[in-house]
């Protein structure tokens, strides 16, 4: 097919998501490798959001691609109830990989129906029944994930699931109070939590949920000292807290785990995404040795046909090793320490950045008329002008492809990202941003 | 590894689905080929119910393997905002296969997440609330999929989801009362339904969800006129009419999809297994043209990382092409008349077979303590001494895998089986259901 007709049937044909469909206008991709995509004319893009912030290792990478290929020959699929060897293989490693208080996965499809069973874990574990999750988060779109969801994603799902309670985040940038100190902030938030928790009752919380680092929804880092707060309240309370790592996993932070930025260990852990970075699907849920034995005297009721997928699992013992001799980690630290000075220069020098966030290679960028005020370039919720829309294209346009949500642009490109890569196209970025200056605010 | 080496490295680290985690004792499986699977110590198993009824083309299926290598060589993944060619084309082979009422699909990675968004398609739609599902359906165990499921699988997900109502299906075989005909039935079920219509206000529902044919909960096979009787009840009341075609879809009775069986078109058709088999995790949503147009103007607040995943989509592609090239519905026509006259012998000859149930290679045997008063071979939900479990045992002893619910045994086969294949398999059954007679009833 040509680009166009692929175009063409996919607008014919596809229901894309989060879209008013007539107005789609889809990039037809030919081939795609590292950290590039290539449309049918040769067009280069730089893939600087990972896609969604899941091809970590970017694309092509030939020891998932190998791996792939190899358990294809052996067999694609076997249900959940046999004994399966790279199902086996990659719940070892990944346990491994977690805390020492870690001791069984359950496998799902991706990171909403890990969340969906987190929850189910942690209720039937616990006895309770009220979940807590925060606002301006993201878990997935699915009923569960979605009722956990804290932005307008969710609203498609109401009248919501009783007992799915909402609580704030830390997000010091924009709360209606200046805190004098960093400790002043997560005392306060920490307060807050523990008062909402007494006045929906302890005794009936079964989880706090939480993304470790809020994801599309701002790469809002928590202050210090928040999450072992959360942590220390989990444990006063006999509440499961849940880290929703799907995106800000494997890597992502600079870290294996998110949570490990915080020194803490959760009980639950949901992941998706980087685990094999997508070249399958592949998601589960991590859960601790107390809550797994507990489930070898009681009904696990969770279920679903493509549990612990082979070919998923192959693929993600192959990533999780491509990491370890790759040498990820130190990778993300460098070079995330690079994106940071950028990022801080864009701020310097642009009228129209609020406020940038960041932490290994997940970043994003505020966007706002006035950097007194923190007016935002688009108000909250709107934004009919479509000047976000523009600006993306405006980056598109030069080859640069990421996303954007309200008024924020995300930059979290795959792992594997050269220094020189990353100054190219923030180089870009520099460009679009003069033009916001000028022409927005 | 070993064959013990996996068992003993899946018990210690993976979670297994609808489980007590210490009762597992997993069949490791080196490798599988067409619809056998050899243990490591060259054991061979017939895989009688197509795993989870979802390997329509067995184990090994070159045509699907070639695709998915091809595909890993192009790119593994690319966001759903992309256009991407085996996106495109499978969209387009399923609208085709469809009646010409559908337009386009909304792409999922499962069976669960399929009914997920179909619910949520059905009410931003007809800006409805309510969903109808039946007694003894399983739609997923997700929240939404969960809430629609009809049996014991739900209960973890309570307290529900406001607007999520059950109606009976017609299970004919165990009705409180005898119908002198099977029009007599239908005409009963469908005023039952129109009256729960009427109670909960036709006004307030948005969609009506079932599987077409009962998959796990006994392979029930709605009498004649039913299917039409709801359709005409759906266009009286301006309710969209839903077919969970996940377990019943892509050949497995006979025809394409189930819902042929009964000349109805629904408006929405949520799919999964049989698509590629499960050979890469797949599923989705079909939907008719006119809803699909509404989404031209108004935004589908519908969306995963997964949607449409291309190494799924081009395991799909391949699938499809392999159904018509090896014109598996003749097949699955042809063996499946073989299947109902093997199963009307065991009924025939077995005290304990109460019911046999067949459609294509679609079928379920129900057992019974007396034929007469069809007394459940065990209690509905309770199963204290492991009886079935022991029947399943039995069967796995003579290499004859496949799954039980409450006391039902199922006989799901890859469609590809052969004749020859069926009559040597459906000897050991016979064999067990003889112990049976005599150790059970």
């Amino acid at each position: 097919m040509t680009g166009e007709e692929v175009k063409e049937l996919s607008r014919k044909y596809v229901l894309q998501s989060w879209s008013i469909q007539k107005t789609l206008n889809p990039v037809p991709i030919e081939k795609a490798e590292g950290i590039y995509m290539y449309d049918y004319n040769g067009k280069r893009y730089a893939d600087m959001s990972a896609q969604l912030v899941n091809l970590n290792v970017g694309f092509g990478n030939q020891a998932i691609a190998n791996a792939i290929k190899e358990q294809v020959d052996r067999y694609c699929y076997l249900a959940p109830s046999y004994a399966v060897e790279p199902r086996a293989e990659l719940a070892k490693m990944l346990i491994d990989l977690l805390p020492d208080n870690f001791g069984k996965v359950f496998f799902t499809n991706a990171g909403a129906d890990a969340n969906e069973n987190a929850i189910k874990i942690a209720r039937m574990y616990t006895g309770k029944n009220k979940v807590f999750s925060r606002y301006r988060s993201y878990h997935g779109s699915s009923f569960g994930a979605g009722n956990l969801t804290g932005e307008p994603r969710r609203f498609p799902l109401e009248p919501g699931i009783p007992g799915f309670v909402k609580f704030f985040d830390p997000y010091i940038y924009r709360e209606a109070i200046d805190f004098p100190s960093e400790e002043a902030a997560t005392k306060f938030y920490l307060a807050k939590l523990e008062e909402q928790i007494k006045y929906e009752g302890a005794d009936s919380i079964a989880a706090i949920v939480m993304e470790t680092i809020t994801g599309s929804n701002g790469v809002i880092i928590p202050p210090k000292g928040y999450m072992p707060g959360v942590r220390a309240l989990c444990d006063k309370y006999n509440i499961i807290m849940i880290c929703d790592e799907v995106m800000a996993g494997f890597g992502r932070t600079g870290k294996m785990f998110a949570f490990e930025n915080f020194d803490i260990k959760p009980d639950l852990v949901s992941f998706a995404k980087g685990v094999n970075c997508g070249y399958v699907p592949l998601g589960g849920v991590a859960v601790s040795t107390k809550i797994a034995e507990y489930f070898d005297e009681h009904m696990l009721s969770c279920g679903l046909t493509y549990s612990g997928h082979p070919l998923a699992c192959a693929a993600g013992v192959a990533c999780l090793n491509y990491y370890k001799e790759s040498n990820i980690i130190q990778h993300v630290y460098e070079v995330g320490k690079v994106l940071g000075e950028l990022l801080e220069e864009l701020k310097e020098k642009h009228p129209c950045v609020g406020d940038v966030r960041y932490i290994g290679l997940f970043s994003a960028i505020e966007l706002v008329k006035d950097k007194e005020t923190k007016e935002p370039l688009v108000e909250y919720g709107k934004d009919p002008n479509g000047v976000m829309g523009s600006i993306i294209g405006n980056l598109k346009e030069k080859g640069f492809m990421t996303y954007s949500h309200e008024n924020m642009l995300f930059v979290n490109p795959a792992l594997i990202i050269t220094e020189e890569q990353l100054k190219e196209e923030l180089v870009k970025m520099d460009e679009v941003l003069a033009v916001v200056d000028k022409e927005y605010i």
